[in-house]
């Protein structure tokens, strides 16, 4: 099924509308043609809703938000709805501040999301209007491991099915719900988290997927996520005793570029639950 | 000549105002140092006309416009002239929204350019005033190859006259004129369009390239052209099969820093129309 | 020294604020995870002050300095002084604009910072007042060399002494005063200049070096300097002769994240004076 989901992505080249932050957005763009998509840009308000309207899907990410830009996520998100585009949210640090929150609860109510990714403590943040989190990584004592993976899972199905859209928790384990079903991806590597923006970079592919699979969503998500992780792991096997986070964050790229659909139709590791 | 040229480039290390998109930025100031410029980067009106004054050349790029540095724009590309500092325009994304199309015919009014390198769509964009663009690379159906090469020359030195600005028109075939002598350039990779931001790269990189051969424009532009064309060549021979868009990417700047003149006279591939 | 003080940033794997520009954020947040810090960018000014507040330490940047972050700078500044987090200043250009130079003065009147850390033009502006910079790199004519060193440390003490602050002038040979005892630091490659933002870098790296060894900071900023410099040499063994400026990149980040506290004990070549 990842197979026929991922050739979808290279056939139909999707091309996603990305208003995000400063820091990963290069690493984000070349992951996106590194996939087969085709990143473009526009932050701007008046720039944006029409650059929306020339893509397949919509990327947003609160990364590094500012007050110019807010305006611009709501804007646009309007117009993909209106569209039927699908939309991602990537809430990066919902919990560590009130702007970061605030919006990201609004942006839940106003705009009609296709899927939310995020770590576990940023998901929870949104679903419980609340909460903590240490910068813009998970929250330790709350990592979603073998042993709260239940419950993990149980709480990731009531968000989705409360508000309707796909819940992608990622970390050791990864969760991909729409409510009813829920992927539990193994896939990964925790050395991926000394990489700035790989989550980032997994919401972007995530647009990719969902746009080019518009009728199987909650797969299109899950392919995704087991795709990255499968780079992640792909890349690791590149390394050398010479090599960091630097190298290792370019072999992931790299190894998305090479990756065929056969790859990760093999390679993805998850149960349902 | 291109060996002259180039050695200019080294010798001078040009320093080179850039106002540019955030998603390719790093590239782009790596590219000039790889050919021995020096980058500076700076967007806010205040700062930037008073940087443009201490610089040699200005680059200016429309990849993420907004609100405040558009004002900025205009502002140091008017310094700029009345300093006698050439100035490029790569009007990324032209015809894919009205902001990005009215602000750069508007520069094209109020700044004298040296220099505009874009792909085929955008080009038609400022020539035609309108045109369309899918995202920010060239429009499939108007790409410059054997066949409609005669004709696009044609095209190119016609705006290029009617506008007196070198006019750089890069795909599979580059063109490169002012308006009576075309070089036809066919250097580089198709792979290089996996990568984000090559586009720009080349920009900043002609912008080294002018500012240190003010004498010789059409043939500094040509220059840049090849160089860049040739080190993706370069860089594409150092590929293994574990790599991709994103070793490629670091391989072009690479082969950049490491390209000599005469190297780069000996692989420029163009022919005179 | 270094060892004990390297090991500190390991365990506590401090969380650093960084309001830095946007050319050499994605570079910035890389070393931070590879020296084993923690990186987090906010610079909107209702989510920077919270966002300093979850943080250990707070490094300001003004390398793309707009009207927008300015208010931020202050406002976090004046936030890490009153919880008593280390603050470091990077005056990227000061002295190339007036913008620049009277930001940076101004800072440094209102935010008590830990450490300035620029090149001996950057810092020359600030101790004078006034300046001239070409562009971010220091200017030729008044490099730190072994004929001047004398007369320089002299001049770093001085200025180090009126403000109480530790200055970090890092060149051809670093160095690192509290206005009493001063690291002159001869680690380091002179290729690492052909490399965008390594400065940057070394500021945020500075930043959790210091965060991670509150009472020994002096101590802390000379560590931190010897480790990037160390690392720049390490990187450079690596090299082939095909490797360039970008890769050379890597290879730095990637050094840092492989370096053990003991290699950078046994490998920092520092005299004081």
């Amino acid at each position: 099924m990842f197979k026929a989901i991922f050739e979808n992505v290279r056939q139909k080249s999707p091309l996603i509308h990305n208003i995000t932050n400063y820091v990963t957005v290069n690493d984000c763009a070349n992951m996106l043609l590194a996939c087969g998509g085709s990143p473009i840009m526009a932050d701007e308000l008046e720039d944006a809703v029409e650059i929306t309207a020339i893509c397949g899907g919509l990327n947003i990410n609160i990364g590094t938000l500012n007050r110019r830009t807010i305006p611009t996520m709501f804007a646009a998100g309007k117009r993909a709805n209106e569209l039927s585009h699908p939309v991602i949210l990537d809430p990066v640090g919902a919990g560590a501040s009130a702007l970061r929150t605030d919006t990201a609860l609004e942006l839940l109510k106003k705009v009609k999301f296709a899927v939310i990714r995020g770590n576990i403590s940023e998901i929870k943040t949104l679903a419980l209007g609340s909460g903590t989190t240490k910068g813009v990584d998970a929250d330790v004592a709350d990592r979603v491991m073998e042993e709260n993976l239940d419950g993990a899972v149980a709480f990731a199905k009531g968000f989705a099915r409360r508000i309707g859209t796909i819940i992608a928790i990622t970390g050791a384990i990864d969760i991909v719900t729409d409510g009813e079903r829920a992927f539990c991806i193994r896939n990964g590597r925790p050395e991926m988290s000394a990489i700035t923006g790989t989550g980032c970079q997994l919401s972007a592919l995530t647009a990719a997927f969902i746009t080019a699979n518009p009728d199987r969503l909650l797969e299109a998500v899950a392919a995704a996520v087991c795709a990255m992780g499968l780079c992640g792991e792909i890349a690791w096997k590149r390394m050398t005793g010479l090599d960091g986070n630097s190298s290792y964050r370019n072999y992931i790229i790299d190894a998305m570029y090479r990756l065929t659909p056969a790859a990760l139709e093999e390679g993805a590791k998850y149960e349902m639950r």
